[in-house]
């Protein structure tokens, strides 16, 4: 195995498939990137069972500048052979098998030889039989991960909570990801589609994803029995295993009863709320209260051991009851900051029922819901 | 008491002084800022009882527009305060003392009330009798530090070597410091003076002043008993306790034949070595090996269980004998990095003595001693 390549070119694709590799390995050779090189090109795959990553470069990228003088394969140890590629001095690299599974880097005036592993004992990525085909533009996918993530649950107790919901039925995708304490779900209309599909994908995979997602245009989404694999672009495929279980329904939790409303800037309000959450995480008890009135609203909390802090809010409109209602700062940060800088609507029913958040300019799109903390 | 400063001015005198206080601080008031309120400005006081810093706002700084409506003192906590200060959404702020040692805090919509302490419980400032007094250029004192604070020690076993050594006599300054693997001594003459010391101030405080020291000009220099105090344009004071014992003599250990010489850039040895190291540091041992010939000069490292590498680097000139040594490239790649973008000489007796690295244009201004690893 011979072959000369790009090291930019080479860069990228390494650095997408070490994005699969975990320090954790659950096997030695998961530490490792598997290369093959044919006729046509090189395929790298890293893997930590639950992500599997394959990306190929071919010989007929320009950018890759890539001459294959001998096919063979190796699986090199991830972070170091990375490592070394990017201080490399030389714009092209060579890397040549030699004895056993060595592998001989040169560029510049660099050599560097280095102990890889057989890729024969790296494991096969799993077979699957594809039930469902989906083209989605990435940066709607984007946006649908980036404001249902927060969500997902980080406590391993109820495993189908660490995860996203979609369900895809009559061509609307809804994601809903909840950790019991908030709710977000993201509805859209993907156009005349028969695809059907109801599947959770481990928040993790999503985080992960969503960073190789910004730099192609669409991804293929294929789903199967218990996999999912997103093709980005025409030489990248993102394997992630799905969460087994039954995904609690979610509209039900949704009040559909509004007693006050407050309509204000997102981004604004967010400002306030950093500011309590000073005090608040200060203090024993990490909680700020929204007290809202016809004359005016206030954010504030009390942490008599720290201090105290007010602050009033300037809503575009109030409408309804009189409520004062006290809610974990956190939470509340989360779910402003993936509004950005819009208008939103506040919707109370009682202090202790959960509080929602939505876009006014199209309510039906997003909602994001809010447990508040029960103070007496 | 109370105040009104602009906001930014405030931000850049706290975080002067938080620049002394230590999250490990030995008593609860060292964990807060001292403020006292006269009638012709703001002092800010912060202290680790090793370093303290203070600083004053005065009234006639146009740039705090400050406005003193009631003098007085409190003790405020420094994260906290700090960050409620960074935060608040008005460009000029009030501070009230409220009862006890409650403060206010007002600015635009936002008010927090937060507890403080009794100023009167903060420690007193070491009271100090000046022996000496020297003014130096704030950027000349920057390197000089940048030079050595490297090879200060980071083992307590031999306190002494924790610090940098300064020694001034007969209008030079010699500054030393070495952790017994590595030296650097970096020498300058500052005019005619009769200023005569012989201190060791601790590395930890001068990290913590070099990077005041960017914003001033220049800097005064007083040494008492068992301080050393820096003054940093008109209005701030660093107090530094000094270290006690006497420091090695440091020039029997620089080594004066040279059998071997090598002259080169500084910069791209030190991506050479970067290179090398890699491989040096998964390796059991971190050592890497000099080879120097007439013909060609060679970086390498070898660990039997990652691999090796070999580099040829490209020297503006090599004189003297053949040599192979082996070296800890940490410590090289420290060396080089006070050097920059210059071309150095590299001196060796034999392999088991120390090498010397100096400037080729100024050889008696600055040298740095490094010791080989024996591995036979």
């Amino acid at each position: 195995m011979q072959f000369t390549i790009n090291r930019s070119a080479f860069i990228k694709a390494l650095n997408y498939v070490n994005r699969a590799i975990s320090s954790r390995a659950s096997m030695p050779i998961l530490t490792h990137i598997k290369m093959v090189v044919e006729e046509t090109g090189i395929t790298l795959t890293g893997s930590d069972t639950d992500i599997s990553i394959e990306t190929t470069i071919e010989k007929t990228d320009d950018s890759a500048n890539l001459q294959i003088q001998e096919i063979g394969a190796i699986a090199l140890p991830a972070t170091f052979f990375t490592n070394i590629v990017k201080r490399l001095p030389g714009e092209e690299m060579t890397l040549t098998q030699t004895t056993g599974f060595q592998a001989k880097i040169n560029s510049g005036s660099a050599e560097f030889d280095i102990n890889g592993q057989d890729a024969n004992n790296y494991p096969h990525l799993p077979e699957i039989t594809i039930k469902n085909q989906l083209i989605l533009p990435a940066d709607t996918l984007v946006e649908v991960i980036r404001q249902t993530i927060d969500s997902v649950s980080k406590q391993l107790s109820q495993p189908i909570l660490t995860g996203v919901h979609f369900v895809l039925a009559s061509g609307n995708l809804t994601a809903v990801a909840t950790d019991r304490h908030r709710l977000a779900q993201r509805t859209l209309n993907f156009g005349e589609s028969d695809v059907e599909a109801d599947i959770v994908v481990p928040g993790d995979s999503l985080k992960q994803l969503v960073g190789m997602l910004e730099e192609v245009e669409t991804v293929e989404i294929r789903v199967a029995e218990n996999q999912i694999i997103f093709q980005l672009g025409a030489n990248t495929l993102f394997y992630s295993r799905l969460l087994e279980g039954n995904y609690p329904d979610a509209s039900r939790l949704i009040p559909t009863e509004k007693r006050t409303t407050l309509t204000i800037n997102a981004r604004e309000l967010a400002q306030t709320i950093d500011r309590a959450a000073l005090l608040s995480h200060e203090g024993r008890s990490n909680v700020i209260q929204f007290s809202i009135s016809a004359n005016s609203s206030m954010i504030s909390s009390n942490s008599p051991e720290v201090g105290k802090v007010e602050e009033e809010i300037f809503a575009a409109e109030t409408a309804g009851d009189e409520i004062t209602i006290s809610f974990n700062p956190d939470y509340m940060k989360d779910a402003l900051r993936t509004f950005g800088d819009t208008e939103i609507q506040i919707g109370f029913k009682t202090p202790l029922d959960p509080f929602t958040l939505v876009p006014t300019n199209n309510a039906m799109n997003f909602i994001y819901l809010i447990t508040p903390v029960r103070t007496y």
